[in-house]
């Protein structure tokens, strides 16, 4: 299958940000495949919101990849390690913290190369954020330029096809400004799913990802759609 | 679990030349944690080849993964498209095959890099070679250089922890070389399987893979033990 030009490849997790990627390549006029990942982690709630997104913003496909990444482990998203809670904004910023799943973004930019390859498509865009997940090594800027390269040198792309580049519009961007992004967008967040231990089916309101989404959300002066367990 | 220093993790497919990276590695003396790959290939016969290999080569571990590049496709090597027989070696040799699959070494060295880092051992031991295989981008020498950038980047050795390093000792080697190295460290090849199209188990023979084997026993000067549909 044959794209044209303005088709992109868009890494979905069914979070805040991801949702805001997808509605800025949509705003660019891009038609959008949509990939996310069934790896192993306990919150796969995420992928019931990545389908309501797809099917909510319209986009061209919405697969979702079993990729056995909790055959490998390492990680409180998909072994049993706990989840950290009520950590402070320092604490969050310091160090790897053990909701990092070893190469995760590894793994998902290769799955992206990959569809894209087939598709025909040039353009992969993510929601990595280097601001708030400073601690993560797979999400920094640097890591980003030497994937693109690679992945240029280890495609088609290298002998003569269309160039692999990756759009990480939110790279830069405080969860502030990520949100007045998507508000400004008309992205409905009540669709969105942050939480990395929700607590059937709520969020849980303390994990470092339920911190940074409430703390944005404040920030931006918006109201949280979500509910929150406490 | 943490390994000691000479831990390494080695891609086998079950074919000839990651056999015979096994059993260089051991041969350096690196404890081995063995990687395969359930990705939708049709000649899935290589997996229990693999296994046996680990069986009879003494690994530490061998881990199999699904990772579904079924779901992608792009292949004749996953998809229903013919792999091609009987190819001059001058064909063989000119621009990128069908049976090339979309990325797949991108998404392979991605689990190595994961699990590596879940094990904490820095090398990953791979088969790839620029020899027989030029038409594949994603087994060239710059690819791997670059790979192996991104990799020490985008992990927890980007931050300070145990560098990656792939080792990719038959790269620039020909199968006569690759043969001669496995003879000379014991490898029994009758383990091993090449065919990208087996005929009920047996090599078909005529694929590129079955080609650049038979030559390579011959110029090597060695019988080659497993038998050919035809």
């Amino acid at each position: 299958m044959k794209v044209d030009k303005k088709g992109a490849v868009v890494l979905l997790s069914g979070g805040l940000d991801s949702t805001t990627v997808l509605a800025i390549a949509q705003n660019q006029n891009y038609r959008c495949w949509c990939l996310s990942f069934r790896y192993g982690q306990k919150q796969s709630v995420e992928l019931e919101h990545a389908e309501d997104i797809c099917h909510k913003m319209g986009v061209e496909r919405h697969l979702i990849i079993d990729i056995g990444l909790d055959a490998i482990g390492g990680s409180a998203l998909t072994d049993d390690i706990e989840v950290p809670k009520d950590r402070s904004d320092e604490a969050i910023g310091i160090g790897i913290p053990v909701t990092y799943v070893p190469a995760r973004n590894i793994i998902f930019l290769s799955y992206a190369v990959s569809w894209a390859e087939v598709l025909g498509v040039s353009d992969i865009f993510l929601g990595i954020n280097a601001v708030d997940y400073s601690g993560y090594p797979d999400c920094r800027p640097e890591f980003l330029r030497a994937y693109e390269k690679m992945a240029n040198l280890g495609t088609k792309a290298g002998v003569g096809h269309n160039n692999i580049s990756f759009q990480a519009p939110l790279i830069a961007m405080t969860k502030k400004e990520i949100i007045k992004t998507g508000v400004s967008l008309g992205v409905d967040y009540s669709l969105t799913h942050s939480c990395y231990d929700p607590v059937e089916h709520l969020a849980c309101g303390r994990c470092d990802a339920c911190r940074l989404r409430k703390q944005g959300f404040v920030e931006a002066g918006v109201k949280d759609p979500i509910g929150y367990a406490e």
